[in-house]
């Protein structure tokens, strides 16, 4: 009896959702295509000769170290490199508040598996990150969506939801993936309010928050919850795991993001860790920090705010100019990303076709609900990467995609006139 | 009210068990500490200018695409090259049946989230590697063990359980870890028969197969399962799903692993990657690819044959010289573990104390048993690494751990007698 894997193996899905967005990427890879999909940091900008320098002296100075088995928590420089960072902003971590692990998908898989219990409704936004979709539907979450506008979050809208008990909050406060849209600083201290009164931990994902193009920075939810609840528990943290990660900062293809949290929860991430991988690279985690130290990344993150806003600036620009009136968007303040609605009637799916025959591409908003969210109409938004192609290109794309735009609208006005 | 992550938050264990190893490589990092614990490979061998040669090149000549992120299935020229290697032992594998994984511990745990509903019973060896025991009771496994010999796993008491329905069973052919037995070519074909007579799939875990310092190199289950089961359906593979690693042959540092399996199973597994950590690291594909190349692992490969059958030979020989006649052991023709088995009534946690003392560490069998296996006296054992320590190293830290060994042995006989 061979083993069949398709049907006694189901392979069952185990509530997996394929990601659109990576499939896609194969699709618009293609050269003559201009593509807003996927959310890839300018590959022309990496910092190639601090990595390359950086990689010399991390195997001259210490290729038994790198080469090696490493720690679990991570490679402590580094750790000890991003508490610093973030104490910045006024939260006293410490190496033992930070795992290190393989890109911030990871921190949402361990945070998944350590928290969700299947049927445990997590509270998201609407649209969330599709990432985090996945992660925590393997664990066989079920959700409680939120909607967003333009200051991010409806704290408005939550205080219902939690007395229905989710497990915890996802919330991406600054810019955004794919709302582009921040959390306002009023909004952020209603939200670790309403987590301290209801007891519902809050899992903040801030993998674009040093990416601001305009105003002032605000401060992460993990450093507001510790100002509204004095703690007399030394270096411990409060209600608030906080992700982030070099992805966009450094460079994707290391890998490398970050957990921080109290060191009781440190310490259980640390052993589903040990299951999941064993440790992130010992090599990376060490070029990571040596490109990173003496202020170099903070005078990098500088250029590339540079970079992404002038092409955040050009794609505004081109939808001003070439989009119909009845589309509207996002105005991001940083990030990656900004989001399209479509008028009523109108379907992202469709466009998606119309769009890839004039060799453009996004993501359809399909990707970025969860199942409960259906109300918001997620097939009439697109999202949109401004970082990645270059401003002539971006300016080239979005002129291509108003024709998709505008032929679906021709469409859809006919079939409404007849 | 603040959140209890202790209670309310149970950060359940999921039948998390912590790893004795890893924790105790901490303790044993101590320099005066010889320490036979850990599994790690020698510092000393890694093979360095070509690493940064490498990533010289790799920088130069591929920035772009070595730090962006990159596809799920992994980097394709490793993915072929690995195609190509297992295609030697006589298996037709393409880039389509391998998956690039965050070290083999990552395929561990996929395989885990794969086909582990809570409560599944999998057919463990006994003894067998505790990484697979933490990966897989993450997902709730139970487990039928079943023992070795020094033929590997008793495949003679293996059908009763087999009636008994394991999700599937997972071996470790070659020099097992802890074991150090190697399976005979017989009990191989007795296997893949019984995985096909039965429809029960076998994951075979191979990270030391390349390291044989003595005898012939035996076919992999899954080259034998592709032989015994002639199969029309192209590169489809079988029952076996294979896992393999660079962390043995080339670097554990990187976290490069792989897995061999049916496309329609790859598939499946790269869905269940995207949500765990999107992709490995473009940048360590790359560079571990360009280490390998034009025949130089294997080149590397046979140099660490040549080191470890040296630390083996002394191993032996001390163990030889300075133990009592009371304690037997393996003689492995390959990897990097032995397996120590001590007299009815001494306990290798309290061995443990004692060669402390002596400034000298291993881990106590108790590791490496699934909770069924107690019969099969889990503390009465302990595993021996050979391949970290140097020649002159593993001389003296044996002669210390005899020195514990018979102070334990006295003790006990004291105790025998009164």
């Amino acid at each position: 009896m061979s083993i069949i894997w398709t049907s006694r193996y189901a392979l069952r899905a185990k509530g997996m959702r394929s990601s659109a967005i990576r499939e896609l990427l194969k699709i618009t890879q293609r050269p003559e295509v201009i593509s807003f999909a996927g959310g890839l940091p300018a590959s022309d900008v990496f910092p190639i000769e601090r990595f390359k320098e950086a990689c010399r002296k991390v195997l001259e100075q210490n290729a038994g170290l790198a080469l090696q088995y490493g720690e679990t928590e991570g490679y402590k420089p580094l750790r000890e490199m991003i508490a610093r960072h973030i104490s910045r902003y006024g939260i006293r971590a410490q190496a033992e508040n930070v795992l290190i692990t393989t890109g911030s998908q990871q921190a949402l898989d361990l945070v998944g598996k350590l928290l969700i219990n299947p049927g445990d409704p997590i509270l998201v936004e609407a649209p969330t990150y599709l990432g985090a979709l996945q992660a925590f539907s393997a664990y066989g979450a079920e959700y409680f969506s939120v909607p967003c506008d333009e200051d991010g979050l409806r704290t408005d809208l939550l205080e219902a939801r939690l007395r229905s008990g989710p497990k915890f909050m996802y919330v991406l406060p600054n810019f955004q993936n794919p709302g582009g849209t921040t959390l306002s600083l009023e909004r952020r201290r209603t939200l670790v309010l309403l987590a301290e009164k209801y007891g519902i931990p809050i899992v903040e994902d801030d993998p674009y928050g040093q990416l601001r193009y305009e105003g002032e920075h605000l401060p992460p939810l993990v450093v507001l919850d510790r100002e509204n609840v004095p703690r007399d528990d030394g270096y411990a943290l409060g209600n608030v795991i906080y992700l982030s990660t070099f992805s966009k900062t450094l460079a994707p293809g290391l890998r490398l993001g970050w957990i921080v949290a109290p060191p009781e929860v440190i310490a259980k991430l640390v052993q589903l860790k040990q299951g999941a991988d064993l440790h992130t690279s010992t090599f990376t985690q060490m070029v990571a920090y040596d490109v990173a130290r003496d202020n170099f990344l903070d005078q990098h993150v500088k250029r590339l705010r540079n970079v992404y806003r002038e092409r955040r600036d050009v794609m505004l620009q081109a939808l001003e100019q070439y989009f119909p009136a009845e589309v509207t968007w996002t105005r991001p303040k940083g990030g990656l990303f900004l989001w399209v609605t479509l008028p009523d009637g109108m379907n992202a799916n469709e466009l998606f076709q119309e769009a890839l025959k004039q060799n453009v591409a996004f993501v359809s908003g399909d990707s970025f609900f969860a199942p409960d969210a259906q109300e918001y109409e997620p097939s009439r938004h697109l999202r949109l990467n401004f970082s990645h192609a270059r401003p002539e290109e971006i300016r080239d794309g979005i002129r291509r995609l108003s024709v998709a735009v505008k032929s679906q609208l021709e469409q859809l006005r006919a079939v409404q006139r007849s």
